[in-house]
């Protein structure tokens, strides 16, 4: 970490500041230039508060050296991390596709979608029994029953589940469930990611509406500090100025997490435009950016067909979709 | 509610919705317009799933006649709420200070500071003993022994505290704390909203950093729907593509609020500007818009004067600041 | 367009504004229902103020039923349109790359570029001769004699040229320019449209940092109105909260645009991201999305490799590049 | 500045930038760190491209230690300027008030209002003759008619005009115009801010949408630095998430500006908020925060009273927002 001085400090300040950076387990080199006062500091630098050092009187500007996350790194881990859930392998080379519908709604419905997209193709099943929405007025989700009637279609299916958990004390209940999802709005719940760095299962993290690239990855440094290092990146859309789709997909953040981080990045066409006609396009573009993976809302209820989620493929859509990704998966990954 | 169905929308299928939005409880009015159908629907819509309806392939637009939130709502509460802390009143004419450190460090700090800014006429003294940080490796706060601290504090200078709750498992330390402040990043943390709609205690609930200010009124809408009727709003800046100041302090989110809703309405100048020198103006401009309160951070101990965050006042400033406060105010309240 | 008239609206007022609109040569379509009274308007809304009306004490919100952009609009005009520059056809399946340096240097920096990308496979030549620029101190470009080494280039190579134009009043210099470029900062330089829509050039249109897509469509239908029917349209990233990349990539866009327009729709990976790097995964995830184009920067001069752009391909990388996006192309129009 | 080269550059490398640079006519310091290089740049760098120096692969990162701009620098020039128009001036202390309708609509109308504003207070009539609008089939504003009517007001009133300008072409007309407008989509339209640069008139910058605080006074530097040192800075609302109000009014711009540079900052909360409701207290916050004067849309045709702008104040709630100012402006102006 560099802090460059503002021109003027007294030298008593510069002592004083340099006496307090050692308090801090920092070694300090001084260097004085013409026009600049640089204050270079080496050792564990990740637990220095950047905004605290900005904030002092004496400082122009904090320059980080070394990025602040250490273990989801690639600098420091070169190799791709592979998360498997079972048989099931993503990262590295192995890409997967996660199926399902937004909501748990019954069993009939569930291992109807699950087994479809099974046949499909699709590498694990998504479901939500905990949904968090904006209105407390609004279904909340089936909760414990819906955990139950995602491992009735995981036994049905043999497909690993992936659900979303919306507190810690919830955890209990989800000893059954292969991949833990923590939603975009609780991308900085802090207390819950310390916890989940404790659990022995992969985590998918969803990145925040408005959370930066960076801020992910500390967020996945929880996860990853506390023990636990199978933690999945999804990138489901970015809060803008634009409306006309419900968020915009933030394509760039899948070569620059490949980039910066060895975790598996994934994608959720679904959520980040909101309708279902731009699934495709979204998902393929996806594949040629370099993703390890999408998560794909799915639904199947025929009785209700009028009330399909704006954002959910039909299954026929859905396997014509997959069919369109296995094909153009091994031209971009022959490409690398 | 009203939708707008699409032209060449075919009977069956409108009857086929008409027959689902009634099992949701709701009359439907159907008017056939020369050039639009309209299909009006009466009831409780506030559980209703706009963006599902919006999805549906029949469906152009949906437009709410009302807002989604009933127990926030202006409307249906013409009369301001008065938050009551023991003594000390806020909202409905009643502008109220509350000010303290960001972190709680010691107790000879946060009394030292508790005294301080008493004198200077605060009405609630804030501190953080759980903090929320981007980074596992920073200071998370004094936890427990913070509370502790504030409680001391509280004892000595009779101010109520004001401090931040980062998981529903943590309430029973939360005892002896007067108002439990929600941060931005778990402004839509719905399940701890849900538990502090049954708490007996005032929630200080601050708008996430990339919330609309009806995502705000819904959250709040958590916690007044499970019974807890005294919540008090904060703005607290936004993130937008401004990098000078740490946030954007969404002024206009004073008038807006105070017209939507009954509930108190205050800023934080401290935390949208990241800088102690925007705290003065900002606050004045947030007296003026007609804020009913500011959370103001100041820090006073001298033998880390260096360290004083960017963006907190020093006692003498707050000081001076509380002076020209109490000039402003009667006469903007006088003007309403 | 259809008015949702406020509960309680005066049959006074109600007449008086259906008498100001017929004076705008509107029909009026007044219906009353039990909770709502809606006023539909039948006739060319397109000049249609809805600013305006929204802001009518009477009127609850403004819902328009047909966009309001006619020339650009695909329900109009369902065919693709082709863009045709000599021989080269962009838009209707016809994808095309423009290539060439940020700013014409030299006749020998841009010639060699030129005969380079060409061989690799672009279909023209882009180069800055009037450049935009934040700073009144910085390279303004060439300017008229950026003109000549351009159209010197052409004629060595055959390319046709494509260069941005920053006022009207230079349009007598570029003559002999085949595709005009209006850079994203001009996006709503009204005037300029206005000019252009009187031009027999096709015009590349950028859209705005901060437009959204019904705007850059409201500008392309400025210049449709005048008369110019040949209009490319180009996503070059929009401005977000993140930072890590220069721009976000709206890669929804394409997708978006393609739907609501007949006019091809390119992509400027370099512009969008800032960083050479990233150009490769963007141009490929702009194909799979269905782009009619790329629109890249090349960079070849030796003696100054050390300052090339952060954001250009050397050729080496763009030979490479295009003969990926060959092997994709076929690929994604297949599944179309 | 200083650049932050990466570790591993080698000396050859090193060599071959600072010779470049030294060609660019700045002076080079090398440091060589335990950890970090650093090459301290020294002259006149505001010509320098950082995007440039950052994209340079051996580059980590540049710092400006001075701000880009010079003319409009605070630290060049500490005192405030004022802008003078006739008898009226603004900035250094003293405070105006901008008013009158959006479009001029007629002699009857403009000059009803000016005499209006002018007794409640308003120092200079607005109105626009040149309008920048979304859709081409919108009311483009009278023109070259509307300057005459605002002239006609001028001589009726003695208030100057304030108007905006849309194109260089246009300058002619502009002739007894006293305030030359540049619009927020003209912001960063630099032919046009180059000529104004040579025009011996105020000209009133406006902030564009989605541009920085530090792109508006580089926008100022390119008028000041063709020798026109009469510039009016206007912050009109930016461009965020937030639909409830048209823009964001970001009132943190008014101390940030004040403290960056000493031109004069003023207000336009019309149009920032697009509501009349919000006018008064955005107004009144400016007032706190220190800004310079305002803009602000007033209408009042009673004849068409039923079409006042959503966000134009009547005369009368004009009148009544002027004493309310004229109560505090030497309460906050006491406090400096």
């Amino acid at each position: 970490m560099i802090l460059l001085l503002k021109r003027n400090t007294e030298q008593q300040q510069i002592e004083h500041l340099m006496e307090w950076l050692k308090g801090l387990g920092l070694e300090t080199h001084l260097v004085k230039g013409k026009f600049q006062t640089i204050l270079g500091l080496i050792g564990d630098t990740t637990a220095v508060d950047i905004d605290l050092l900005n904030g002092l009187d004496i400082v122009e500007d904090v320059k980080r050296i070394q990025e602040p996350y250490k273990n989801a790194n690639r600098k420091f881990h070169p190799d791709d991390t592979v998360v498997e859930i079972g048989d099931i392998k993503i990262g590295g080379g192995n890409f997967q596709v996660i199926a399902g519908p937004c909501s748990v709604e019954s069993e009939e419905q569930l291992t109807g979608i699950a087994k479809s997209v099974k046949a499909s193709g699709a590498g694990m099943l998504r479901g939500g029994a905990f949904k968090p929405r904006t209105s407390p007025y609004a279904f909340q989700g089936l909760r414990g029953e819906g955990l139950e009637l995602l491992e009735k279609a995981k036994a049905a299916t043999g497909l690993p589940i992936v659900t979303e958990i919306m507190d810690a004390s919830h955890l209990p209940m989800f000893e059954n469930v292969d991949v833990i999802q923590v939603g975009a709005r609780n991308m900085q719940n802090f207390e819950l990611l310390k916890r989940l760095g404790k659990v022995d299962k992969p985590i998918l993290l969803k990145r925040g509406l408005s959370s930066t690239i960076q801020e992910l990855l500390m967020s996945a440094e929880y996860i990853l500090a506390g023990g636990n290092s199978n933690v999945i990146l999804c990138e489901r859309g970015i809060r803008t100025f634009e409306t006309y789709t419900r968020n915009t997909l933030d394509i760039s953040a899948v070569p620059v997490l490949k980039e910066l981080t060895h975790l598996p990045v994934i994608i959720d066409p679904s959520h980040a435009s909101g309708m279902a006609r731009l699934v495709k396009p979204l998902s393929l573009a996806a594949v040629a950016a370099g993703a390890d993976g999408l998560i794909i809302e799915v639904h199947n209820d025929p009785a209700h067909a009028l009330c399909d989620g704006p954002q959910s493929l039909t299954p026929e859509a859905f396997d014509e979709l997959m069919t369109q990704i296995r094909t153009l998966l091994p031209l971009i990954q022959a490409q690398k």
